[in-house]
């Protein structure tokens, strides 16, 4: 598959482009993405950013100040689109919470969605490919995760996921911690799992971090006290804590709480430098990957 | 006129709020505007920050990244709309260029107009007023101000203007800095004014900037080498920048043309933190007003 640039701009002395691609995993819809290359040659580490509920690749790019932290580390940013789009299936529009724009970065076992909604084979299979025929100076040996909300959960759930895929730390702001006990999850999970919530917790970071147990981790999270959503229960990072003190992890999960702030860009934004300066400190303590 | 709270974000330590009003220069419409509070007691000084072109109150405390640095430098931002809204004008809605969303930041004179597009009354006299009302912590008697585009070219043109209120300091991210030679400066004169173009003179920065001499200027300005706009003589800083050598003024218009940006938020991102900067060091010289 090709993939074909949309626009570029100069930004921080570096440069974000948006490029398009038609995404086997997305059963040939296009999708799009953003890319921050800093100045200068690379090959620059990657930290992707994986967006919330209702966003596509520009909430972060536009709105979340990544940009100026990253360029000051020597480090690329990746904001990826939060699922396929025009795939067409009987109601994937009608919920702000659930089919476009909510995928969940899962991959769907239910037929209705199971052709189109392979968000979780996009990002750790077919991205770094595409990433590669950008021709950017990328070091995809180098790949870190943050996300905010249900992008919280993506960059989580990644993370603690035994993939093929090395990520080097994990950082969330809001993160949806223990989806198989929260609204949104649960809806999200009954509806693309062909064995709905009970097989969703396979996709449950809180789920997937018992299983973590001796495993170095490199965990940063944040959520803000007066977020609605925190204090409905939708996020749940008390019970992903919970685990981490379980398993003997509690102090390689930096997690707080931000007193007075909500769940808006407007908390991420203040506290962006701060995360990309956590994964900066694991990215370019690795050795630069050869180039492929 | 009464002001309610839309919304209140925290951000950076301090509180982002937008506000609604009935605006008497907009003949009694409803208009929005966002402040920006930085923690701590105040008051504050406020840097007021003037949208382009299809812009409302939203684009610039989402997207610019003042708040950072508005926060370290213990400085409030103002974030206005560009333009009445709901009027119902005939026309006001058919061009991006033009109506709503493109106010120019004057008073229109033009019968057609001149009930509902006061934008210069309303920035000078009517906004400040509505900003007593809001309670902030606010230093009405130190004020500056920065725009980009058609905000740039009110930031320049209300600072240039002999106005009643005194503003610090002026800086503009690619404005429109000339209009009635520039096709969108002219297409709003003649359309706003019932003098025309000619009537736009009063209104140009070039054209003020001349009847400046001898006063002492705090002008910053910066664009975009690959802006279109730029090249397509929409901005014309150039002609600016002689007549500031004209008056013998050019070395206090601090103007850099930046390599490779353009028009887009991504610039003015770049240099927020430095326009703020900019703005503070004169701010915060000057000493703090009486409480009113």
């Amino acid at each position: 598959m090709s993939v074909s640039t949309v626009k570029s701009n100069k930004c921080f002395g570096g440069q974000l482009t948006k490029f398009s691609a038609k995404a086997t995993s997305y059963n040939g819809l296009e999708t799009k993405f953003n890319v921050f290359i800093p100045e200068g040659k690379g090959p620059f580490p990657v930290l992707y950013y994986l967006a919330g509920l209702t966003c596509d690749e520009d909430n972060g790019a536009t709105k979340a100040g990544f940009q100026g932290p990253a360029a000051a580390h020597g480090i690329a940013v990746v904001y990826p689109d939060t699922s396929p789009r025009g795939a067409g299936i009987e109601g994937e529009t009608a919920a702000w919470d659930f089919g476009v724009g909510a995928g969940f970065y899962i991959d769907a076992t239910s037929p209705k969605y199971s052709a189109y909604y392979k968000g979780y084979t996009y990002l750790t299979q077919e991205l770094p490919g595409l990433l590669r025929k950008t021709g950017l100076p990328l070091d995809l040996t180098r790949q870190s995760l943050m996300g905010h909300s249900m992008g919280g959960h993506g960059a989580l759930m990644l993370y603690l996921k035994n993939t093929s895929t090395y990520y080097a730390s994990c950082s969330a702001f809001s993160p949806i911690a223990n989806p198989t006990r929260s609204p949104w999850g649960t809806k999200a999970f009954a509806g693309y799992l062909q064995g709905g919530v009970e097989e969703g917790k396979a996709w449950d970071s809180t789920e997937l971090l018992k299983q973590a147990k001796g495993r170095e981790l490199r965990i940063r999270m944040d959520w803000g006290g007066a977020d609605d959503f925190f204090k409905a229960g939708q996020l749940l990072p008390e019970n992903f804590l919970a685990v981490a003190k379980e398993i003997g992890a509690e102090d390689q999960v930096v997690a707080t709480e931000r007193e007075g702030y909500d769940h808006s860009y407007y908390f991420i934004l203040t506290f962006a430098a701060e995360h990309v300066a956590f994964h900066a400190k694991y990215l370019n303590a690795l050795a630069p990957g050869k180039p492929e």
